[in-house]
């Protein structure tokens, strides 16, 4: 008997290999029926904006796991440094998981989610401004644009793997790498 | 009358602004019929493929105007770093033109323009190693993830802009100091 939770595995696994995937081809990747699916979830629109909120809890995980709001407040630079680099290698794993939900146009579109997104990066926007005043990233750039660069590079190693031009082993340390410190010669 | 340049330059906004765009919502856009948007065009996959080969197209220009062939044989560090900056800043204001095309499924799992991304991609590595053997880009990162970075900086980019994050007039700096140096303090 396949429950619920494995049929959304199997799904955002078979998306995240082909983002176009159908219903037909998902069912056949978590080795159901269509119509097992359906009864699982009503439509192709109603399975993404259910992966799509399994990513953003996530994500809320993450920020709740760093505890970012008594971080940003305690203007200890140390930990706000090692918090954002455990932030990123932690986004890293999850893209692994949730890829295709990164670009989906489906999921980007969905008023809830979106609403849901911009409280998301607005906590996290906290810890980045927080991490400019203690010193950690550079007061040059606007705090809102860090997220922006963390999001995009998290694209790009999710392109990087699925194309075979980077090792999933590397892509952590390559990220946050390129991140902080860019990839020109210092 | 409306000429096919024009339809398709409509529609690239149209998309731009809203990437699941209908070929109804398109053709009003254009300020056209559905009857005529489909005289141009055979249905919604051929209009996007044919804004993903002009994409395609704008990149390939680029890459023929800094002449990136006869640069990577040049061994010449300013010149080579004068020229990846400036292809930058170039792709920044391609992804305003061109700004859905960067992460449309359809576009992505075409054959034809994903061979041709290819070559494209393999001419530009070319010129990261050599930008790596002349001391310009970091030699501790493999080659090949350098244009990907590029790529994920330019989808945060324009989506830090379309979000209201960003003015659009900093967007090549934030890019390119984001992708040469970080976003750590130094």
């Amino acid at each position: 008997m396949v429950d619920r939770d494995d049929v959304l595995t199997a799904a955002q696994r078979a998306l995240n290999a082909d983002p176009a995937a159908s219903m037909t081809a998902v069912a056949e990747a978590a080795g159901i029926s269509r119509a097992t699916l359906h009864r699982h979830v009503d439509s192709r629109e109603a399975l993404l904006v259910e992966l799509g909120t399994r990513s953003l809890d996530q994500w809320e995980q993450r920020l709740d796991d760093v505890d970012v709001e008594a971080l940003a407040a305690s203007d200890d630079a140390d930990r706000i440094r090692a918090a954002l680099e455990e932030l990123v290698l932690g986004y890293v794993d999850d893209s692994d998981v949730f890829g295709f939900a990164l670009t989906d146009q489906v999921i980007l579109a969905n008023a809830a989610l979106e609403a849901r997104t911009q409280v998301l990066a607005d906590r996290e926007a906290v810890l980045f401004a927080a991490a400019q005043s203690v010193g950690v990233l550079r007061t040059d750039l606007p705090a809102r644009w860090f997220g922006h660069a963390i999001y995009g590079l998290l694209v790009s190693g999710r392109d990087a793997v699925r194309l075979g031009d980077v090792a999933r082993r590397d892509l952590g340390r390559l990220v946050l790498s390129s991140l902080l410190t860019g990839i020109a010669t210092p």
